[in-house]
């Protein structure tokens, strides 16, 4: 990908770092499937989905620990 | 999202550490399923499926790992 | 959650540990499901199924994670 | 469980390692469906399945990790 | 596989460490089914499946984890 | 298992730390099915569905995770 999305896993605090967790997870899908008319299509498909939003989630808390590591965790 | 919700991974014990995972699964939901209705609409669906609950806990568990890193497992 | 159920994530050795584990998979499904009699019906429908059970016993891996670091691994 | 079945995480080597992971993926099934007739009438259904199989192989995975940590990784 | 496709974790940024995670999710499919084109046949399926792309995204996700470890979290 | 299969998580570089992860996978379902005349029979079922090779491309991330932390991230 040429255009660049990610320079840093550092963040001001947890909120950001959750932010950027969710970008991560999205981010995630765009590689794989880079046609934004084919994503939003889908939406609906897994936005009106308890499981498939269970599932988002998981990803987001995955992606969320290293950069949680990455800031120490924000301690302070 | 403008609100402030998330502003510490400390937490002051193991418990409330586990309720702040379970905040931050729910949200993982909400950044993707913004509108309450929709999860309000959606929440039988999981809420009384055996499978659905357990995915519902693993992502806690997940999320559950950088709380307990944070705040040293809680072990005083 | 008002009732106090996790003071603390240390256990005297591995097994305790991972019926520590057991608990706090049966807690991320209880904060989502409080209906003792709603997970009571559901029972059946994951304890007598293979993959219901593989996916339970993944949660118990995941909280055992959190555990086995906090006490050191009970390496002592 | 009044039975005493895990008494320490560590293992002389990987392969004990791994062999104690699949024991303690087996517990995490146990625990929930205590009735070994049931487990064993479950058998066909996830042994002769390949995405079961696969699942069972993540829960090895997953629950190998605290005991290659734990015995730092059989270094030597 | 004779071909040397992986010769160190160590990537510049965060961004090329995401894209390594990409390649490794990659291999971790071209491993079980070596036929570029059994694969090309599959990509519709996944592709265009909300749940297909959630599940790739937490591949990349669990990559990720060590190749940004690896990098000491490219903290600079 | 009487074999000898795993005797170090320690591999020269990354490319053989993820064909090691590779075999942690397989021995995973082997340890649960050890009919290779079954393994065999089931192949096509994964190795030609995109979902079931994700979750196996899955295991192997997975099982990668506690290697290269084995071997340093082979930084050299």
């Amino acid at each position: 990908m040429a255009e660049q999305w990610l320079t840093s896993l550092l963040t001001a605090g947890p909120q950001e770092g959750f932010e950027l967790a969710i970008k991560l997870s999205r981010m995630g899908v765009k590689y794989t499937q880079p046609s934004a008319e084919v994503r939003d299509r889908l939406r609906p498909e897994y936005a009106e989905n308890a499981d498939s939003l269970t599932a988002v989630s998981q990803v987001v808390a995955i992606n969320f620990q290293p950069l949680a590591a990455a800031s120490g965790y924000w301690r302070g």
